[in-house]
């Protein structure tokens, strides 16, 4: 088959591979029928992820139809078309059983880490991909719901939703600022309306990407490149400041925001990956009754939210702005990496 | 009367000052017949607490007896044994409303700080004195609770139970590390054991704060200036670290050790009162799935501990080492100053 | 003044009566702007209600302005407009301070109950009315909100809200059925959506309410008269049954409706004001892990609702379906006593 | 090998009967070496259970050392020492995900509930026993835990913590009232301590079970066959009832004790298997905002306890009264039977 395979930094080819096939009871084979690209396959190129090595075959979200099963797979069956979830649960070690699949110790791998694909093993921007531990894995699409609409589910919906809204705990009546609204921040956006929130404050320096988190839900939108981007932001609140701050950009300077406008009482919830340390001025902040969290998508709430696509409560289709076929498989990672001027947010890759 | 006043860094007198009086109809005044020092106090005398004025007088503890009532105070009386909380809530404000009373907005003060004795208003190392918003702010002292026992309900028993434990999400089998067991990490101990962990592991570098700690509950205690001390508290777990991690300290390094044993999913908790900031290692952290909370004491779990000390279930007196009264405060200080060599916890002042 | 006093079974007169005036530090008096008359009040008058005494004035819902404050208020001023909530908490008793206002014990009465008003002290159905422990039991109206909005947040939508969708602990993707979608299960309908849910079925024989519930939110209608009612309130569900049912009607047959329709592991939630007991087929439902609540209104949650309402998120004054003025409070009583005629859900009676 | 058959109402022998092998890859075989007798086989026996048919080996508890492992079991070898859960359940379906694995759906049976073993498959008062989806439905039984004390986590412990103590909400400082102290009231009352209640109140009429109530941590103990029994129970409380009342009989009489004494916002938790309808007063009940859960055990906490127990933090060897050998099977069943008499709480059955 053809896939898109990684020979170290700056370095990926669309090129022939040997065809996946089943290694263990409770694996599947799926033909990719969708895939798209995540910013952080943009990090492994530019070398950022040591723990993927040449060769490795990029890319961790999908949605395609099964064509082999394990012996042991009693509850799928060659034809479904499912969602390929871009964390692997094994269903039985400590920390899925609590929900926990980031941390999934799963005997593949061992490594305490439920992101394989396109990381410790071969992944989704491929015509195949070997989905372990499928029968947790894998979600059966319903009839009504497009690819395109499903592909959003792999990673940047329930990334958005778990590690922005619910680690953020967003109650009904609070105001949430995201502070970065690109795709996950966006995915944050949408999915905050979920806990009824009484306002949604997106703050972007990139006036088009501020448009669209007004389109996707948020209220209110603040450029924080204006010197008092901060009285604009307690200004929408009743003056002491938001009830939670999502991180969705990934630097010092943006989590600093989210600590500098949480209330009292609030919550600061990181999405964004770093890539050097922030320093949290305590000293302050010990006294304000906050709580910070961070992690990796658990993906434990995926079925959940393809119910919610599938009774059109979200619109996760509104991600897709480009398509592509998978032979353009190069091209689609151009445009994706220019997306600031070409106004990308999820490219769509298909069959 | 006499009261101990704040006369600058480092002078402190006991001196004749006038009698407190109600100054608003939600106001009592309370005889002081147990007071206690908090290292917070020894703070205030460094200088570290510029909100305090010369002429304050100082002290956020006490139990005693009311001597007068305001106009609107209709569920209390004068005779009344009461615990004076360390922090007043006026129970109106949103913070309060929301069980928040840190950040009580009261009109008194409406500095959004519910810390107000010793403080922004003059506080209990003293005769008598005045206390607003009574009615939320103090607790009726039940028969056969002795003064010594409640007076470590005004702060240090909440403190470490609601910022140390219940901030932590200590749950039932839990590994429960608390990094400094003075009084306020010997408080989560002891509190820790209402929410049935597994262990509780001490951490500290004084072999006596060690052994007090297994004495109020810890089932280990590590010395953390050995060179394997991550290794030896890793051994007590699974090998993935604590699920919470309870900082009492307040320096760089004992947040840092934190969280360096807290396993992915779990929790930081700081108590800890911070003087600068801490380097948060964001770029390993964010990948963990934890939170890390901090704050100011709400005691809105003062009348269910104290529901606790009546009925024989936890042991507050074991905080008292020392005692005094009210004219030797300038010798208490002293001990308490001194704690590593007297080793003293709390000093108990009375009448 | 005027007001509507109940003199027995049957018996309500537009009379006139003494001006109401401040009895206790902590009270205002507030003119009555706006009000309206709940199903309750229909009780009383049919004799169902033996705790309220002939001569006492109706009504447990307004909003008006303040007219007189008590020496103890301080943060409410003369001309203030306020919602008068059909509960009052005094914010310090143990059940306010655990946010159960419903058995507020506050000296006045010490009953053990929240709700006060043409019950056990004079209501709102009245040119003035005394509001007890003020500062915690009216909310003040920001600009933007109309009487009509803001009077639906008395009692109808925190009704709908804490005891049907909170107490129902509705989650993103749930699929909630409501029984019974008069007014007060149309206020759970509306604010059902702050959580999330899939689908919101409204199960009711009256066709126009069915189609109101649509209107409010509802996803899908079924009639309870038919006899498949069951197998298709299955049917959009994945056959297991509702997560939440809501029970808003108050008879055995619709709390049995709920207990018949929601699946393992999810929750009854009792609205319903019931004169007779109910029989639990608990020899069948004992294995089903469900749970059943039930209870009278905090209205801990209204300032919250209200920041909603500011905010263009909740349309309340879609409950408003006639106006009279106060002078026509029996006409008003007549047009909403014969609802399913008329089609009022609340009669709104202005100054 | 030999097994306790079910050969229809009284009807039970101890026979031989073919051994059981893998019937699925997920499958093991596990060598019964100690097993214990449940009040569910009694009802079994009287024909209380119809899905239970002749020719069906009783027994639902063991702990056991594994024989056999089917082809796609990974993290479980021949000779690991395990508990078998009363509960399988399969870790895929949509109530394994969510923790309610008493409803598993599992394929085998399919029938949406997880207690299969004497029920729907063979159980465990035999030789050998087949346990489907063994990887989430066995534990592992650390050194120094005997089998004594890991039996009695198949089902008794899981059961009075997560149906009585944790669908009951028990929190820190609650008064809890245990209405039934046979072996899982004593379950409840063993584990209530996990959440730090102040009080655990026992009622039973057997003088006995009261005595061992309190040697199992009940701080209080009533008799209800006296008339002022409720007055007793409310003396113990502020007046106003306890926080939870968990129902460990499955009468009407006992339930009703429980929504007696239950204080407004409190919980009744039912773990009795009821045979007839409760009559509910929700005429008086639906003002008291209180809830009222049931449900079959998930053993969704059974690694936490074992972990507990292995600590010495719950002495479950506590519930072995008696002992005998597998081929006295029928006299531990009558020693069993007679516990009034023989005053048996648990009788431990092995090799």
């Amino acid at each position: 088959m053809k896939a898109l395979v990684y020979h170290g930094p700056g370095e990926k080819v669309w090129e022939d591979v040997p065809d996946p096939r089943i290694e263990h009871p409770t694996d599947v084979v799926v033909q990719v029928d969708t895939t798209t690209i995540c910013g952080t396959d943009l990090h492994i190129l530019k070398g950022d992820v040591p723990s993927v090595q040449p060769g490795r075959i990029l890319g961790h979200e999908a949605v395609g139809t099964i064509t082999e099963v394990g012996s042991a797979v009693s509850t799928l069956a060659v034809g479904d078309r499912v969602i390929v979830s871009c964390i692997k649960s094994c269903g039985k070690c400590m920390f899925c059983k609590k929900g926990v699949y980031a941390h999934c110790l799963g005997d593949e791998g061992a490594s305490g880490i439920g992101w394989v694909f396109g990381h410790l093993i071969d992944g989704t921007q491929a015509e195949y991909v070997r989905v372990p531990y499928a029968e947790n894995s894998v979600y059966r699409v319903p009839d009504g719901v497009t690819d395109e609409q499903a592909v959003m589910l792999s990673d940047i919906l329930p990334t958005g939703f778990e590690i922005g809204v619910q680690y953020g705990r967003v109650k009904p009546g609070d105001v949430v600022a995201i502070v970065g609204v690109g795709p996950v921040g966006l995915a944050a956006t949408m999915t905050a309306g979920l806990y009824g929130p009484s306002r949604i404050i997106a703050l972007d320096p990139d006036a088009n990407r501020r448009n669209t988190a007004i389109a996707f839900g948020a209220s209110d939108a603040v450029d924080p490149r204006e010197a008092d981007w901060k009285e604009q932001v307690l200004a929408l609140t009743d003056g002491w400041g938001v009830d939670v701050a999502i991180e969705a950009v990934g630097v010092p300077a943006t989590f600093r925001m989210c600590t500098d406008i949480v209330r009292p009482g609030g919550t600061v919830a990181n999405i964004g990956v770093h890539g050097r340390p922030v320093e949290l001025p305590i000293q302050d902040l010990w006294i304000h009754n906050i709580s910070i969290s961070m992690g990796l998508v658990n993906t434990n709430t995926t079925e959940m939210l393809l119910k919610l696509v599938a009774q059109g409560r979200l619109a996760s289709e509104k991600f897709a702005t480009h398509r592509f076929s998978l032979d353009n498989m190069i091209e689609a990672y151009d445009v994706f990496g220019r997306a600031a001027e070409t106004k990308a947010l999820k490219v769509v890759i298909t069959r």
